[in-house]
């Protein structure tokens, strides 16, 4: 028994021409990656029967297993079932079980069923039906070459179902169970992949090769991932993980897919606290990535986006004359900004930020991608001055992100200095080029 | 003289494991149908020197022009050059204008140059320089069996000068005078792509067949796309632009690439008015949206994210009897709170939003999807009532494209009604199930 040889074959006109960026090609390598298969090879090509049925014949030559995506739909453009059948010699015929599936379907949605839409139900002769719980088009499944096809439709949130219910479970008894693979992923904030890389080298300089090490940037967070390909490898991962986590302290926010501002919600809500913010620089941004979170009414009340003076001074109470000595980009501002906000809000937490996201407004002595932000209860209110001289988009979700990223530090009571604050302390010396 | 085939050779393990979605596919196929061509396939594969080999001499035998996108940063996995010279059967030799540009990016970034760095200006024999302006890598292009071989980098921004800058202006010339073709784009709010199609079926039944019609759902966005492939046919472009602007009228929010958040800001500068908004469902996305523009604060000062009652009635002076009588999800708070903010901030012009963004939170008369949205000015504010019952992020995105149009509507004085406000309007007897 090995590991079966994986390709893939998507089919779409909107994926060559660039009007769909393919993300399913992703969302099947990192299902397979989960149980320990890697694809070899994909091919993508537009809705073309002659080459897709070349394409077929030639793929199901060269691998065990062949995915196809894409072209289950009602229109003519979907041709994968009549592709696969000329390929394989089969007939198309009108699969009862697919038009179960699909009379159950419209009743359900109250649609008529269409001739358009019986099409769906015409597939190669003998194929394998694989249940679509949430589309019309039926998945199926045909042998040719000794290479199992499976035909999957090109709707994420469907192939995603037909992976997780029954594609995965099926391959996954075809890897020998000596290959047994899992995946443990960490989700960190605030060091770069090389930085990580270089701390590992240096401080682990043990670590195991069974355990296979990856990395992947969400910018601004970075995912480490971390492969074991055998039980006995499996059983090491959570001592690794424990170094990793002395190793980066409170730079991991959370294991799998962890995302920070919902950690942060899922402190103040364990907490019973409430957050506020002020935003200067980031114009909502950070109030937007704490209501994206469903309950986050439970945590927060208020939210205030002042971007002129004038506001700052009318909604937070920032003296006029600390302004003016100041400026808006400044400690005494956004201290003020952050008592202001606490102080209306009555939240127990509060963020405020003030800084030039350019690319103008920019000075020598305040430069595009200076921040100042301020964060803390009325009681200790802490600030940092950072510099992130990126593109206005990048600075505006670093920064967001930051922001966040010390309110859950403060949570945590964490003691550390995040390397964020060290690396990217802002330096007037450092910037004037 | 006919059209160059092209096909396109993509290598990195990170996008074989879907540690990163392919964008450069699409990046690629967008520009090269700028120019009239079609790619006619993609392959990816691993990094891997055998099966780049294989690959290259392969695809070499199948177009006129190949495009290896990836492998030519300085690490080990970074084996185009090789590859490429192998299959080529060229030397690999150390090209002394590729050194001249290491030098350089090197001294104007105060880096040293290291070997590793030295490694991407080891190039197959012969072959010609593609320039980077931005990176270390430069590109380079070696014909093989008559098919010419673009090698470039995996950045995407990078790639993107060697298309601008050699790659399409090179290819153009390919082209045959009469396939010249030409894109036009549109980018319509608030009618789905079947609408549009079913609007020009019956409204513009003599379509010309020489301008062909796309669609690009860029949720909650529209794009259309007009693609002309003759200086004839180019010629009757804008008429049919003309006739699609009578049919779609306000819903289209500009040409090219158009973002209606940019269309908001520049409306207001040009009149020299002012945006405020309050939000409540939406939870700062749409002062977000504002300020991610540049230049933003010259025509927002201010927005008031007001997620609970206590702080509609504190920040925005909604009489706490409207809220108890009518509900935070009513015409009349939301008008109470676009006035309050209009007296707060002193803008022109506000936006209030109050719904229920879900997935809990919904009842019987006020389901999850509701959303109320006022606009105007203090003269006269407009309200509306939409159902959206989608996910959470869906509806907070639509809620605020949508508010942002009903402001662009205002500024251009539309007198139509959006068909967002006609067909999802809220009806309380459509969601009793």
């Amino acid at each position: 028994m090995t590991i079966p040889q994986v390709q893939l074959l998507l089919t779409g006109n909107e994926l060559m021409s660039g009007d769909v960026i393919d993300t399913n090609s992703a969302m099947i390598a990192q299902q397979f990656n989960q149980i320990g298969i890697e694809i070899q090879r994909r091919v993508t090509i537009a809705d073309n029967l002659e080459k897709l049925i070349n394409e077929i014949k030639s793929l199901s030559l060269q691998c065990d297993i062949l995915i196809i995506n894409g072209g289950l739909g009602p229109t003519v453009d979907d041709m994968t079932a009549q592709a696969l059948a000329i390929a394989a010699n089969k007939k198309i015929v009108r699969n009862p079980q697919a038009m179960q599936h699909l009379h159950a379907w419209c009743k359900q949605r109250n649609y008529h069923l269409s001739d358009e839409n019986k099409k769906q139900a015409d597939l190669p002769e003998g194929c394998e039906l694989i249940a679509n719980p949430i589309g019309s088009a039926v998945g199926f499944k045909l042998t040719l070459n000794h290479c199992d096809i499976f035909c999957t439709p090109g709707v994420p949130s469907e192939l995603k179902q037909m992976l997780k219910n029954e594609i995965c479970p099926q391959l996954a008894q075809r890897i020998p169970p000596h290959l047994h693979t899992k995946i443990t992923k960490l989700q960190v904030f605030g060091l770069g992949e090389s930085s990580i890389q270089r701390l590992i080298n240096e401080q682990l300089p043990n670590w195991p090769q069974e355990i296979e090490l990856g990395f992947r940037a969400a910018i601004p967070m970075i995912e480490i991932k971390l492969t074991s390909r055998s039980r006995l490898a499996e059983q090491q991962v959570s001592l690794w993980i424990n170094k990793l986590q002395q190793l980066l302290g409170d730079h991991i926010i959370g294991r799998d897919n962890s995302k920070l501002n919902q950690v942060v919600v899922d402190l103040l809500m364990k907490k019973n606290r409430k957050l506020t913010c002020a935003e200067s620089c980031t114009g909502g941004l950070i109030a937007s990535k704490i209501t994206q979170i469903s309950g986050a009414s439970q945590v927060f009340e208020a939210g205030f986006v002042t971007y002129s003076n004038t506001m700052k001074s009318k909604l937070l109470a920032v003296n006029p004359n600390t302004l003016a000595q100041y400026g808006a980009v400044s400690e005494q501002t956004v201290v003020a900004m952050a008592i202001g906000a606490l102080q209306v809000s009555q939240a127990d937490y509060a963020i405020a930020v003030s800084g030039v996201a350019g690319p103008t407004g920019g000075s020598k002595d305040k430069p595009v991608g200076m921040v100042w932000i301020a964060w803390g209860s009325k009681q200790n209110i802490q600030t940092s001055c950072l510099f992130i001289p990126n593109n206005r988009n990048y600075f505006q979700h670093f920064v967001t992100y930051a922001s966040l990223d010390l309110i859950r530090r403060l949570l945590i009571n964490s003691t550390e200095v995040p390397a964020y604050i060290k690396e990217r302390q802002f330096n007037p010396l450092n910037t004037n080029k």
